[in-house]
């Protein structure tokens, strides 16, 4: 699109060079209509691609597009009350408001963050209210000269304290929203019930007809949003914790590949398998959703096969040891796309059991996805973990032969020039002072087996909070292999994409 | 409190059986009391922690007491309107409540994120309420019958688009809470105009008068913002950043000292330097909050040192860099913490130029840090670049002579028993195939210095944000030596605190 934009005016720009040498008075209104016309070809690009980003958001994750049809709904019954006259008459204009500001404020994604809200809403209003009688009832007694300053002196206190209190952690993570509806029906009731008393209708009807609103509201919400094309976040957050390990192992699997082939056939090569190797950027961004979710999530019913007591905070673990494993695999990223890189020579001396190690790792972190999916005990997760053990044992004995390199039979890595230089690239602030010797060729291999060492020993970490996790949650054994493919099949979830891509992956590290 | 609470309890169960044992038929009644009672100082306890955490998290940062406190004090402001008659006359009880939910719901912590909301909800109002009043038009020219049809129909489209709208991170980031004003608006107007209509009222008086209570609720949330104690999201991602990068540099450095020297003795130790080696982990979380600063910060007028224009972009560019950093010091962490420890007599023959590298990085961390906070362009950061480049290859020439310690002159490694068996702990699996040999010894001295030399590229990642920083913001050069002294003592933050710790700091790692 902007270069739709640039060649038309580019066009235009040579159209009113013409006519200026032709006619040089109509040089001012020419430069306008273009300036205009690019302005509007410009503006028309810009919001093409807003639209086209939407729809694109739109088709990735249909429940957002459900999101929003479902707020269209409630706030369109809640219509209905008042173009329903009796119904109308009842409620009031001012209740009217009151609906519609529950519906539009209330209803979230999720129906964890729906009930969480709800219930912040009925309880602030509830409290707020009462207290706010309370008050009004002492302040009418002490008549119409101070009724005003107690008045204001208790909505500036309770007002200051309940503001204040969003910052205490424990207030922000359950009732932030409670507490801010607790300041505006305080403030709300207090004021209006001075005017209201002049009128004679007393505040306890006003309170009443609010908290009736808010309850319809609240109720309307609650229901729509358990009943149409629920969203659950806890479903939500056990899918993102099982594709997030997922990502994990391709990762890790992917950086190794590509450390052990040819690094620049991979690196021009496919997006997808680059799209593969960054996987990890994603646990390591996903910290903020998954605590919201997994707060959301202790609201909900139970849902699926999640009671609704299922130990949600434990999530919260495995994604932190997770994160963990992560942080250390950007690491291993960093060194295996540092310059200074060892001969092929000594790295095919100790490639095989790398990939031995990265293959075994990578078979645990995917049946730990396996396990969180189908919330069933993994039979096959000791054999793995005890093979991935050995990889490491063996890795660490093949390091051992290590020093024999040290005089190569016939030094075949003085051949491969282009990676000799890179010590001296690595460098650029001194001349060269540094000689190229032997075991400058094996550090990046000793660093890349301590980091993949260092990985296994936070794997460990997953595989302990994911055998946590399903104690907690009382995961049944798996009976057996055919009732695993059976499961896979059944949610089509997360993994299946990543099976289906296996094909691929096996195409693009062959080495694996 | 706790164990205030349990001894309470175990008296109170003594005395009960004193007294069941003289007249059994108390038992039930002493039973209830005990219970009573034990509840009764249990919620105490709990209601007194959580005010001492109230006045420990009050203490600590005065800003959310004071942010509390003019939250109050709008409130009580906007209370006079209705208390003094004239005033209510005018704008009527619809209209204060409007006013009330405005200063509830736009004023927050910071300037910035208070004019972003009041900018979403005025133009949120205005479009939904043009909209409204077009629409409404629209359907009273079609007829009493089809007018709620038409109106149900405009309310269910607008609201699901606007609602899905918000999933578009442009959207989110801008106009998040505007969308939401305007489902809430243009619903509330289209229905009431369907009733008020009835009451010949005009819908344009009934908008104009919202429109109005929205301006007066929203400049005086403005006007308390920023002239009463203001909390500017620029200065505090600032903050934020140059604190953050100062804890970045006492971890590394905590780190490689706590490696080198005996680790167990500063375990047991400071909680100081504990928190400092964890320091890290802070810049490992703060990546939502910066996020969010920054956007806040955009809307902010020149304030304190920064325009109007100020790059706080860059900012999330440092933020990054610095996580990058801290991933490749967790990863060192974790080798430092691992079981397979190198002996003494390896440690030592590098131990010095490692201190060397992590003092040097420190010191370009810490030249960064003052180049943020003072906004003057360091003149030594060059020099301190090239000692830092110069450490890394003199830690580079080092290694090259470990090859010699694989036959050490007189094996004094052979007493250091304890650390010698890490290599059969670490897999349990089998038994000991691995035998001891010299090179195991050198591996994690080599994964160090790796990762020592991965987190100086990061450095440098730093160093270049940091400097594109400067280029954007305009800083200028720093004179002498005299004023950044001077600096240090005007902008008391964060950095003071430090440099008062460097004793105690140098009192720990005795070896840095």
């Amino acid at each position: 699109m902007v270069s739709d934009q640039k060649e038309v005016s580019n066009g235009l720009e040579r159209r009113i060079k013409v006519v200026e040498i032709l006619d040089p008075e109509a040089k001012t209104s020419c430069r306008i209509l273009i300036s205009r016309k690019a302005f509007i070809v410009g503006l028309a690009s810009k919001v093409w691609k807003f639209l086209r980003k939407a729809w694109d958001i739109g088709v990735d994750d249909p429940k957002k597009v459900i999101h929003g049809l479902k707020v269209g709904m409630a706030l369109t019954l809640v219509s209905l009350f008042y173009y329903m006259t009796p119904l109308y008459d009842v409620v009031g204009q001012v209740a009217a408001l009151w609906e519609i500001m529950t519906v539009v404020v209330v209803f979230e994604n999720t129906v964890g963050a729906t009930l969480s809200k709800c219930f912040n809403r009925i309880c602030g209003t509830f409290l707020a209210g009462f207290l706010a009688v309370g008050v009004q009832w002492v302040a009418s007694k002490s008549g119409h000269t101070i009724e005003p300053i107690i008045n204001g002196v208790a909505v500036f206190l309770l007002a200051s304290l309940a503001t204040f209190s969003r910052f205490i952690p424990s207030v922000k993570a359950w009732f932030d929203y409670g507490a801010m509806i607790f300041v505006l029906t305080f403030s709300l009731v207090s004021i209006s019930g001075f005017r209201v008393a002049e009128m004679a209708v007393t505040v306890l009807v006003v309170a009443r007809q609010r908290l009736f609103t808010i309850v319809i509201g609240t109720v309307l919400c609650i229901i729509i949003s358990m009943l149409v094309c629920p969203i659950w976040a806890g479903q939500d957050l056990h899918t993102l914790i099982f594709c997030n390990i997922d990502k994990l192992a391709d990762s890790l699997e992917g950086c190794v590949a590509k450390y052990f082939k040819h690094g620049d056939d991979l690196d021009d090569g496919d997006k997808e398998c680059q799209k593969k190797l960054q996987g990890y950027k994603c646990v390591l961004s996903s910290k903020a959703t998954e605590d919201s979710l997994a707060n959301f999530a202790t609201w909900e019913p139970a849902h699926g096969r999640f009671n609704f007591r299922h130990p949600w905070k434990q999530y919260i673990k495995i994604g932190e040891s997770m994160r963990s494993c992560a942080y250390c695999i950007d690491a291993l990223n960093g060194c295996i796309n540092s310059e200074n890189q060892p001969s092929e020579y000594v790295k095919m001396h100790i490639s095989n059991v790398c990939l031995k190690v990265s293959f075994n790792s990578s078979d645990v972190i995917r049946e730990l996805a396996w396990t969180i999916k189908t919330m069933k005990k993994s039979s096959n997760i000791d054999f793995l973990v005890g093979d991935m053990n050995k990889a490491v044992q063996e890795l660490q004995f093949n390091l051992n032969a290590l020093p024999k390199l040290f005089n190569p039979p016939s030094k075949p890595e003085a051949a491969e020039t282009p990676e000799n230089k890179t010590t001296e690239q690595l460098q650029p602030a001194s001349k060269a002072v540094v000689t190229k010797m032997p075991i400058m060729d094996i550090i990046p291999l000793v660093t890349l087996t301590s980091l993949l060492i260092e990985i296994v020993t936070r794997i460990n970490g997953i595989v302990d909070a994911v055998e946590e996790l399903a104690g907690l949650a009382e995961f049944k054994p798996a009976s057996n292999d055919k009732c695993k493919k059976d499961d896979d099949q059944l949610n089509n979830n997360c993994l299946p994409d990543q099976q289906k891509d296996k094909d691929t992956m096996n195409k693009v590290f062959p080495l694996v």
